[in-house]
């Protein structure tokens, strides 16, 4: 039987170890806004994972407080990094740290909020701690060339189905899976089963990235956080895109291929155009169907560890509810 | 007796190490502008001081690649960002990064070269590798700090001689006295050992950039690879300035206030107002003295470590060829 904290539980008791351990420092401009973006919440559902994870292996929560740390900690110098890169205005609702000071602040900020995700790992013992920062490295490299691959594709016209996925699995799912392999880890479970959790939670953040993209053309607009159709909008090359591509008669492609090369101002027609593409070409049922085999790969994976079945289920619950989400 | 090559050859070997270990990779819009900014060249004076240090205390400097590849890389990465908030257009006479390609990649290969940085300490055992990662992050935490200090002065009329002497010491000398520590630890010195050449190390670095800022003012424009003046023509607050501030009497003060807050087309009248002011208030020679006793501080410390003489000797002609230089 597992340590099963609810959700909510790890949630409250990581926020609360996270405000006491990021404390007002000088000099103020540079800290001031790391505590900013560190208070504007969110899910924090990476550091969630890695408390989890550590328990259902059958260690306890309390000790993957710092790695659960550095992940949210690096999780959010992404956000201001990317916020930079992006001349995105808001993040949460709020304000982004660079429209609130100024880019340099968010270049210099972010820099530290990055090597102070290193130094929360320093309170675990030498081996523990070069495992955990190994894998870390390996991981904020992957997430920067996601990013990279990301920003490359703005400007390409032949972007592959199989780049568009490594991008997101880089860009988005390594920080998952890492968040559950950190806890796995500090619980001192076996090389083969901290590899499949890894492979868990790979697979599951890919499922959930191809979610987002399904959702961000035809989630509900009452309950989906951003934008329904926004990366329509801005012409983001997802995979009911470039899966549009590959599927759709000549007509339709041509005509999709024209769209995403405009932004007209009231952008209603286009959206309900690319959308109906989306679901005649097939591409939104392939979609679908990626991502569930995308959710069974992290259900394989999962069922090979030696875990009691009971945390397995909670495990598979949580992947479910992730998946089964409409916001 | 030391292992004793010359700078030139521990030089010569790094860069061959560093450049067999840059390869080039994909994303190429990642990993070009890190090859570029390191094949700019410089003097590589913190690599070559892991290397030496590691020798000098009885380890074998091809131990210390790793770690002096690390510094060099950070120490690259701060130049990429620190050239974006400077709005810098050139760095040894080249385009900087973010003018080559632009203030995007600047930040996402900066990003991805401290991350480098670390990596390339995981050649080190875990107990090694957990010392030289704790230390280079604490040296890294505190550049920024430097860094952000820095900025802060820009807008401050109260800046004390002790903020911009700690100023100094964070930005600049911290990372030459950790590429030297770095080296002891790999050679395997004892704690008091290497928290001597830290100081000394330390102690040098700021006695140079005190050093830097009076060869700012008043080297020789033939030998000294900036414009001489351009500290005064961007109105920075050197030791030089802060310390006219305190000793010129009240009128001269007042117009060195009023000079610091123009910047008129053309420089030369008010440079050489400000280095008489320089000269005639008695803070030339106050810098002077404040050098002098920056190095013997650093000269006392070495004084105290275990190692054959012949090797302080060796380290101790490093230190004052530095000081003699007027470039």
């Amino acid at each position: 039987m597992a340590n099963s904290n609810s959700i909510e539980q790890y949630r409250n008791a990581f926020v609360s170890y996270m405000e006491r351990k990021t404390k007002v420092k000088e000099p103020k401009n540079l800290y001031d806004p790391i505590n900013y973006i560190l208070g504007l919440g969110g899910k924090r559902l990476r550091p969630v994972l890695t408390l989890m994870t550590s328990d259902l292996f059958g260690g306890n929560y309390s000790d993957a407080m710092d790695a659960a740390l550095a992940v949210e900690m690096f999780h959010n110098f992404s956000l201001v990094h990317d916020d930079i890169m992006d001349d995105a205005p808001l993040r949460r609702g709020k304000t982004t740290v660079h429209e609130k000071w100024d880019i340099n602040t968010g270049i210099l900020s972010g820099d530290a909020m990055l090597i102070n995700s290193y130094q929360f790992l320093e309170s675990y013992p030498s081996d523990t701690f070069k495992k955990l920062t190994s894998l870390f490295s390996q991981t904020a490299i992957e997430v920067c060339e996601g990013q990279q691959y990301d920003v490359d594709f703005e400007s390409r016209d032949d972007v592959t189905i199989q780049e568009y996925l490594k991008m997101i699995e880089y860009k988005t799912a390594v920080l998952v899976a890492t968040a559950m392999k950190m806890g796995a880890i500090i619980a001192e479970a076996s090389e083969e089963d901290t590899r499949a959790i890894y492979d868990f939670g790979k697979n599951l953040g890919i499922a959930f990235q191809l979610q987002d993209d399904y959702l961000d053309a035809f989630g509900d607009p009452k309950t989906f956080g951003k934008q329904v159709g926004g990366d329509i909008i801005e012409n983001k090359k997802t995979f009911l895109y470039l899966k549009s591509l590959e599927l759709a008669e000549k007509g339709k492609k041509e005509g999709l291929i024209h769209l995403y090369s405009i932004k007209p101002e009231d952008s209603e027609i286009k959206v309900n155009t690319v959308k109906s593409i989306f679901v005649n070409s097939g591409a939104v049922e392939e979609a679908k169907t990626e991502i569930e085999s995308y959710t069974q790969k992290a259900f394989h994976a999962l069922s090979t560890i030696n875990m009691p079945e009971q945390n397995k289920l909670m495990l598979k619950q949580f992947g479910e509810n992730l998946m089964r989400r409409t916001v």
